[in-house]
This record gives structure tokens, sequence and C-alpha cells, in this order.
């Protein structure tokens, strides 16, 4: 490399970082916003986050990073790796420098908003709280699909946002076919409802002891993140040293609590694996928001509901709670911890009718965004396809349109991510065991360090240099495959049934 | 006033808050580093804040400020209010525009390094680990007197920084008084050690339960704040509805955790109450650190520790614990909450000999900040200090001179407010005092509403308007009189003392 583009990639990283720095630390104003913000807070809190995505859009759009971007792009004299870090950064920065600093600051003044007006629609089981602000997001989010530009349908603009290339097109004829493999399945999967009853009530203590000891087994490094309780779980990320997890705890059902730290804790792997020297830059960044929820997903649902590791977790439970687990067997504890059911709530249904949750929110976003729908008429249209899909009557907001907190950040385009993370954990693991014969014995003794090298070595180390469709080719061999998906599905949950008749 | 000139100071406004809001925002990270932090985090969190010190240092030294500054000082046009925060904020900007960029970087990080290793070594029990980090620092403290400049003594530079107008000449002439007053009543008290004992232990959950109770009498919102758990225990304010307390709570002494409360609760009030209306410009600021500390000191000693207050508090701790509570006596409590008894611990420390610990730093300081005394002789030099002042030895650093953050954050210059405010809280305390013949009755059955009005008055609302000794002189009608104070010391122990003999 030619001192000239050394000393100038320098500086383009050195930028980044800077931008990277005020990125974070709006991160952890919102981070704090979830988890201890005083309830008075709320607007003093909304200003100074805005004020930050005001400054950080200033710097990612000014001409200083734009010229260094020119001049470093398609410069022979960089590694393949700062070649495609300045390649993204300029698509980045194109994009960026297509938002006015006021919209920047009037959406992240929104989103704050949104963010309490929902908070508070909740509280009170009450849409009308949150209808005028979600509009008034909604509104900004239109604009912002045309203000980046699209192809096709509106929400293509949003689905590339969250997933590189993803598009109306190509989800419509997915998840068509998805509800085809959904629709046969699941009316056998039900008689299931006949199982025994299992009691996952669990003391709080206990709970949050028994999260945290199942992250330290996965890996999750408390020196670099720690966990705290918030209204809904999540995963954000300060740095790679420095990645945060959230619970929350109920009392009845531990289940709740424990495979949203398993989901969390997967987000959570491949925030502190992602390569620190590419820190600030792209190729330091998550592949997409599919790959990411691939690693939620493989480690909640393809460990962690398997029959291996429900046995390892016996095992533990039983240390836990000698006299309430010691007599479970582990057949009545695995169709326990698999039981499929349609339910109201996203966050707590089984592997199968999850995806029609994601369905649901995906149509309805779809006709938010053409207009074919209006925020007013949420409610009765969340009713009626929950009604369609999974037979249910919706008997208040809380557990119908107000259970997500996505809406109130504005984050249109992102549930489709869920279910896409889902197929792509299938196929990641269905690789992954193919390489080591082991695996079973391992997930039984709770040993999971060939899983997370395999990941670290074929999705956390590649940072952003692929999409999610080329990460798939390079990390399985294939293309995504819906087949995987619904071979899968058939397997672990005929095997299921089986076992009850 | 004309639009031009009411136009332009809309702008100030605008511009003045988003500089707090960065810098609020740099609180924020500063508070969970203090608060939650993952121990492997700190080289990350270091680089944050200090990204957002050198953002907040370009916007209050660009030339967009200082030429509105220009033109809106001196300005007929204001009111005497907008002028004040004119002339207050051109004196902080021509200060600001002293430091060049790279020297508030380093500075910041130097703090973050600083504040690290003091941790790391107050872990160890190591001076050694603190020494580097610390001489460093000392060396940049040194470089700011000079780039700040100052007359007399170097050390005025940082006493300025904390209590505009302080010297050297004026701390030195009042300690040494103070001295006399404290050498001339100490040794009578001390035979105060052979009060009956006093059990202070209290279970972790009731200490935390105890302490909130407290706050929330005393007035602290929190709605508007919170308090959690760190290492020393500290007030910070992102926003007048957005304050921050901390405590730390030992099981085998209550003491400690509920008098650092209502300390802490004194700043927070003063913080809460602040005029919002002034918010991110100098007259919605504190008056300055002794001021702030007055507040404290008011809270923690002249109400906290009276007589009046320990009756209502005894009554209390019965309801908490009827069997351990029930017999003990008012006077006996009283005395053992006022006990006077040399210590190691300043934050541990009584009335009397509180200011023995602050006298020790201040000296230790002066002595480091002319080059008298260098960082390796700092241990050598506080454990004579406490040798000679209170006749203690120190067995080991946690108990000497690693138990305080103060230097590990570059705070020089700030021990001296500690007793300046205690001496400020007494007048303040006797003025309100004469204003309210009931406030005995009111501290005796938990009423705070008079005394929080009066400080709302005559010290929040004022904000920064005035300086410690104008606002001295307003709110209680005098300049500050150490004579108040040794006549409060006077009277409160001798009766005490009276009482045991």
């Amino acid at each position: 490399m030619k001192p000239d583009a050394a000393t100038r990639y320098s500086r383009y990283v050195e930028f980044m970082n800077k931008i990277a720095d005020i990125r974070n630390a709006g991160a952890v104003l919102q981070w704090d916003q979830e988890t201890y913000l005083p309830a008075g807070a709320a607007e003093a809190r909304g200003r100074q986050i805005a004020t930050l995505s005001e400054i950080a859009h200033a710097h990612f759009s000014s001409d200083e990073l734009g010229d260094l971007l020119q001049e470093l792009n398609g410069s022979g004299d960089l590694t393949e790796k700062e070649k495609k870090n300045i390649s993204l950064t300029l698509d980045d920065y194109n994009k960026n420098k297509k938002y006015s600093p006021a919209f920047v600051r009037n959406m992240s003044e929104q989103i704050t908003r949104s963010f309490h007006a929902w908070m508070e629609a909740r509280k009170k089981n009450d849409f009308v709280v949150f209808k005028p602000e979600l509009e008034k997001l909604l509104q900004l989010k239109k604009e912002e699909a045309h203000i980046l530009g699209f192809k096709g349908h509106i929400y293509n603009a949003h689905l590339d946002e969250h997933d590189k290339g993803l598009t109306v097109e190509v989800t419509d004829k997915l998840f068509q076919d998805l509800k085809k493999v959904l629709k046969k399945i699941l009316p056998d999967l039900i008689t299931y409802d006949e199982e025994p009853a299992f009691d996952f009530s669990m003391k709080k203590d206990l709970q949050w002891k028994l999260g945290i000891e199942v992250l330290e087994l996965m890996g999750f490094d408390f020196q670099f993140g720690r966990q705290d309780i918030s209204e809904h779980p999540f995963t954000i990320s300060f740095h790679p040293t420095d990645v945060r997890l959230t619970t929350r705890i109920n009392e009845s059902n531990f289940s709740g609590m424990l495979w949203s730290c398993i989901h969390e804790g997967g987000h959570g792997l491949y925030e502190q694996g992602l390569p620190q020297n590419e820190s600030g830059l792209p190729l330091g960044e998550a592949c997409s928001l599919s790959i990411h929820e691939s690693q939620s997903r493989l480690w909640e649902n393809c460990v962690g509901r398997s029959i291996h590791f429900c046995g390892f977790l016996l095992e533990k439970l039983r240390l836990y709670d000698p006299e309430k687990f010691g007599k479970t067997d582990l057949q009545t504890f695995y169709r326990a911890v698999n039981k499929v059911k349609p339910t109201l709530i996203r966050t707590e249904s089984d592997e199968v009718t999850y995806h029609y949750h994601v369905l649901i929110r995906y149509e309805i976003e779809k006709e938010l965004m053409e207009g074919a729908l209006s925020v007013a008429e949420i409610p009765e249209r969340w009713n009626q396809l929950y009604k369609d899909y999974l037979g249910l009557d919706v008997p208040d907001y809380k557990s119908g349109c107000l259970q997500d907190i996505h809406w109130s950040h504005g984050s249109f385009g992102y549930f489709p991510t869920y279910t896409l993370g889902s197929l792509y954990a299938v196929q990641f693991f269905d690789t992954y065991k193919s390489t080591n014969n082991n695996w079973r014995q391992e997930i039984e003794t709770g040993q999971f360090n060939s899983i997370r090298n395999w990941l670290k070595v074929n999705v956390y180390d590649y940072g952003k240099f692929y999409n999610s469709l080329e990460l798939c080719n390079i990390s399985t061999l294939h293309p995504l495959e819906l087949s995987r998906f619904s071979e899968y599905l058939d397997t672990k949950f005929k095997t299921l049934t089986a076992s009850i008749i």
C-alpha cells in the first residue's frame, strides 16, 4: 500500500470511530431509556438522543468524509477488506446525504415520543393513547421511503434497510410457500393440547440466577456485557466489549424469561464475537438483521429447544428445586417446552405458530405503508387476522396490537427478518452438525465451544463483508432453502406428536 | 426588546441547549460507568466520553457562539437575567477557547484511565496501581492551571474552577482559624467514646427501603430521578427532570447509607429545584460547588443529625424493626448518631473531625500542585497528617489515600468546598429558622415543606445569578461568618457532652 492511501485510510478509520462513538453514546442513552429512565425525564431524554442523532448525521454527511471516501474508492492500494469497508461506507454515505438534518431530528424526536406513548398505552391498555404518535411516525416513515427511493413497492425501501436487497416480491413468495407448509402441519400438532400440564412457576430471584447461569454456559462474557430488566427484552451493543442484554420475569412462567435469555444471548454472542480490529467500520458490524436473528433463533430453538438441551436443563433445574423437578421425566419436560398451541403473544409462541405472528405483522405493515390501512384500523385488522390464521379472539390491546415495541421505534420492515432468521438458523445449524459428530453429546453436557467456534468462523468474523444471501452461500454452500426449515419442523414435531399418542 | 436582540437571544438559547444535550449525554455515560459498566468496557467507554467532551468543546468554542455572544454582550435590549446569562457564558467561552481540542481529549481520556486505575487499586489495596495514572493526570492539571492562568498560587486556578473567586490566600486564612476552633473543642468531645454502643446493623433490603423512604419524605421526586448503587455515592443531573443519586450499603452499619442518602438527597433537591425555564443556561445551573455542598450538608447535618430529626427517625426505625429499636431511647440514639471520634474514612466521619479530613486533602493538593510533594510521596504524607491531626495510624491504602474518588477524576480544588459548604449550610439554616417558629415541630413530624420552600426561593431559584459570597449576602443578609459555624458546633456538642456526664 502506498503511504498516501494508507494515511487516508487511517484518517477514514479515525473518522468512522468518532461517528461510532457518537452513535454508541446515543445507544447508551436509549438503553438507559428502556431500563432505568425516570418517568418524568422522557422529554429531556428525547432531546438528548435527537441531538446526538443530528451530530452523528452531520459527521456522516460531512464533506471531509465524502472527500476521503471518493479518494479511497477504487484505490488499488487497499486490501480486499479495506476496499469493502470503503464501498459499504460510501453506499451508506450516499444514502445518509439524502436526509436533511431537520428530518433526522424530527424522526429521532418522534421515535422517542412514540415510544413513550406506547409505554403509556400499554399500561393503560388503550390504543388511542398510542394512535396519534404512531400516525405521525408512520407519516415520517413514508416520507423516508421516498427520500431513500425504492423500486416497486414502497415497503421495499424499509425492507432493504433491515436486510439489504430484500423486497416485497421475494418476501411475498417466501411467505406464501411458508403458509402452505404451516397450514399442512399445524392441525396435526394442535392435538398436542392434550398433554399433561407442566408447572413453569419459579421465584423471581431464582429465575434471574438461572438466566445468568445459562448465559454464562452459552459463553456470553459478563466481563464484556451485562443483563438488566426491561419492558421488552432486547440486545444492544455499545462496542464488542460492552454488550447489554435485557429480559423480563414472570413468576408464573420461567420459560418466557429463560428462552428469551437464550435468544438475546445468541444476539449478544454475535455482538461480542464481531471482529474488534474492524470496530466502528462495516466489517465490524453484523451482516444484517436477518442474520442477527438467525443467531438468536439458532440458540433459542435449534439448541435451546432440542431434546438434548432440555435434558441438560432438566438436570440443572433439579439442582435448583429438587422437590419440584426431581420426578419430572425428560419427555414431559421436552413436550412442555415445545408445546404447539396458537397464542396471542408473539414472544411466547412456539416455533411453528410463531411465523403466523410475523405474517400478520408483515401484512399490516405492507398495508400501512401502501395506504390501504390507516393507523386507526390497526386493531380491527389485527384481531381479524388473528382470528383467520390462528382462530383466536383478541381480548384487549395489550395482548393484541400493543404487544410489540417495534412500531413505536419506527421499525417497519423488521418483523420479516424474524422468519428469515429462523430459516437461516436451521440452515446454519444443519451445516454445523455435519461438521461435528459429537454435537448431541456436547449439548447434553452443556458444552457449547464447538458450535460457538463454528459460528465465530462462519458468521461473526465476516462482519458485513457479505450480505445475508451471500453469507448463507459461503457458510452453508447452499442458497437459502425453505425446504430445510420445513424438514426441520416436520422431523422435530412429528417425533414429538408420535411420542404422545 | 427589539426583535433583533430577541432573535439572537433565542438562537443563543438553542445553541446552549444543544451543548447541554451533549454534556448531559456525556454525564449519562459517566453515570453508567460508575454504576453498571462491565469491567472490560472501560477503554471503549473512555473513548466515547472523550469524543463527547471534544464535540461539546468544539461547539462551545465555535465562532458561531462567539459571534452571538459578542453581539448580545452589553445589549441594552435584554432583561437583567438575560444579560447575566450572556456575561457568564462569555466568561466561560473565553476560558474554553484557551483549551485546544487535543488537550480536552487528552484530559478526558486520562480521567477515564485514572478512574479505572483507582477502582482497581482500591480493589487490590495497592497505591502503585493508581500512581502512574495519577501522575499523568496531575501533570495535565498543572498544564491546565497554566492554560487558564492564575494570580499568586498555581492552585488558585483550580480553586476558582470550583468556587469562582476562591484563592489559597482566603482558604489558608479560613482553615487556620477553623483549625483553632477544632483544636479547642475536639479534646472535650472525645470523652464521648465512653457512650454505650448502639447497633446500627440492618439487612440490605431494609436499608434500601429506608433510604428511599427518607428521600421521598425530604421531597426528592422519583418521578424525576432515581437512586442506584455505586462504589462511591454521588449525585449527577442530566436535566432537572432526571437527577440520579447513588448510595452504597454496608449491612453492619446503616448510618453510612442513611446519612449519605440524606446528603445526596440535598444535592438532588437542588438539581431538581433549579429553574427549568433557564435549563441549559448559567441561570439554570447551581451557583457553585460550595453552595451545592451547603445543600447536602444542611440536610445531612443541620436537619438530619438534629435531635428533632433523630426523634422522627427513631419512630420510623421502630416500625422497621420493633424488637431492635423499640426500647432504644432518643438520647442514646442521638448520641450514637453524633458520636465524635477520629476515624480514617472521611465519608463516615462526624461533623467535627470531618474538617480535618478536608484540611489534610487541601494541604496535600496544594503541595502537589506547587511541586513540593510528588505523587509517590502521597501515602507517606497522608499517613503522617492523619497521625498529626487525628492521632491515627493508617493501616492500608483503602482506608488511606485511596478512599476518595476525587483525584481519579482530576477534581483538584474540590475538597475545600466541602468545608465551605458546611459553613454556608449553618448560615442558611440559621436564617431559615429565624423565619419559622415551628421548625422544630415540623422536623420532628417529618414535614420538610417550609425548609424546602425557603431553599427554593433563597438558593435554587437564583441559579448562577450570584457567586457564593454574593448569594450568602443576599439570602442571609450577612457575609460568610466562621463564628456561626463554631457557635453551632459549640452549642450542639456541648449539650451532647453535658447530657452524658
